[in-house]
């Protein structure tokens, strides 16, 4: 579901966003475009967004924990996220597996996790976490999954928009 | 032609596409946007699409044989179908040629292969294979001899398009 | 405000520009189309329009002096500001305090200067000067602050587009 | 002018290309999308189009002479001309003086020229040539110079689609 103005923010998702203590991320496709840049020694470069540090300091500021979580270990997922000075875990064949021994270790329930997707291989966080959420370019088997989708695609400010919408939600409650 | 919703596989789409045993990808345009970035030494780099490998574990899974042929030797398609884990021929002036001798090595017949392509040194595997398919923004001209279009362009998820329709016929089947 | 044909300057606008003595750029978003390229060793990328430097060079015929001002000290913003030969101010967690500096030592006043920016770290400089500009791109909650909002997104022509306007103008003085 | 449909090329336009004998073209924005990747070092990276390497070779195939024109002296413009195997002029302050030279060796007048670009600087070029092109993302003041638009943007196709409407024409004379 898309949200237009704020002030259309439905009482439900409203309560639901309040009890978020963690907001993990995909890196791929929400993050970045899904696209990667391949040169002709095999290195990558992915397509990030500038304007996602600005909302990510917000959340910390709210004191919601924020985590990237990738299947594959890859230099690039490590090197955007020490610039956004975001903790990432990575190499985890198991996503949800991976979610859950965070939660331990917070001290949180599913209730107040949040996770943003774009792919099959994140359904097992999607249906797992109390708030799921995927990019407005998400493959189109994961949008049932979705009690949020942002309006903007992956890598053009989807993070951004999640921030802002918890930024918005916080400050009226 | 495309097809929106999965359901509307035309019966002698799917009744072709289960006799496929061999997927062969052309991979400028295809595996990428067609486009190319050039460092001042001549290096190059391609836009490829994260989404792609988790469409062709779909493939491998279905026991469906996948392989990137490409005209020009170039280190970047080396690079990325070492990364996908999938066999790349390169450097084959005449396409068809190493099309064929492969279908020879899998004892194969056109009947059973798939080509993907989006321009019109594609022409000679298009028009020779069972299932001519093109991206949705192939050159005009290769156009009228597919037989099925593509409804995302090449480096967009063109690619795993191809295998999730595979993988809903031959579920269904 | 966005305008389509020169011709529609409104007077009041035009008498602004008239005024201008500085341009001060932000840098990702206005230059940049807000993205950054990643590569595995955390260098980055950025995307430029090659069409800016055309613009640059009509607003320093028409003596009107030009500089970019960035919080985060970069690299590819050197890199960019000494091809393009304008000035640049990086590494100032406060951009109006910079902004402000400079104006001192040009001897010029809040309406002798336009600002363009494309986010909220830009508002202190935006609610200041005399004409504040945002790119078509720009974040929802900045647009109410600008006096004149570009046709063209950052990084695909909205410095030139700026430029030209400058030019416009004062051809017709 | 753009046309859509091969067959509706005015006889008049057929008959100016009919005579062309040397088709120039700029650099930025035609055979890239006029942006540019900077590094931290400041190194340059385009964006080109795999498509156009084929064109390309019909206009080589037909007769028709091809050159690279450019006023900066850029690698990355050596690059990708080595690369399509096309002539290339850098560094040179004043296009139209290096086209008159080479039309001088080549003992060509301005009817059998036709000229690509997509800025101001194109102007000198574009108003004295036979054939005047531009893509179909040039710069607003040069629309009205051209005999003929691209329907293709330029690093998207602009320079094969030339290339395809000369086989056209010539196919049919």
């Amino acid at each position: 579901m898309a949200l237009t103005p704020a002030e259309t923010i439905p009482a439900g998702l409203a309560e639901t966003m309040r009890n978020i203590r963690l907001v993990a991320f995909d890196f791929d496709g929400v993050f970045t475009d899904n696209a990667v840049w391949v040169a002709e020694d095999g290195q990558e470069w992915v397509r990030c967004w500038r304007g996602d540090g600005l909302g990510l300091r917000k959340l910390e500021r709210a004191g919601i924990n924020t985590v990237i979580i990738s299947t594959e270990t890859n230099p690039v997922v490590s090197a955007r996220s020490r610039k956004l000075q975001i903790r990432c875990i990575q190499g985890c064949a198991d996503k949800r597996a991976a979610l859950e021994s965070l939660m331990l270790e917070l001290e949180l329930s599913p209730a107040q996790v949040a996770f943003v997707g774009n792919d099959i291989n994140d359904l097992p966080c999607l249906t797992w976490v109390g708030l799921p959420i995927v990019v407005q370019d998400a493959h189109p088997s994961v949008l049932p999954y979705a009690r949020y989708r942002t309006q903007t695609p992956g890598g053009y400010g989807a993070v951004r928009e999640i921030c802002d919408l918890f930024e918005q939600v916080l400050e009226t409650s």
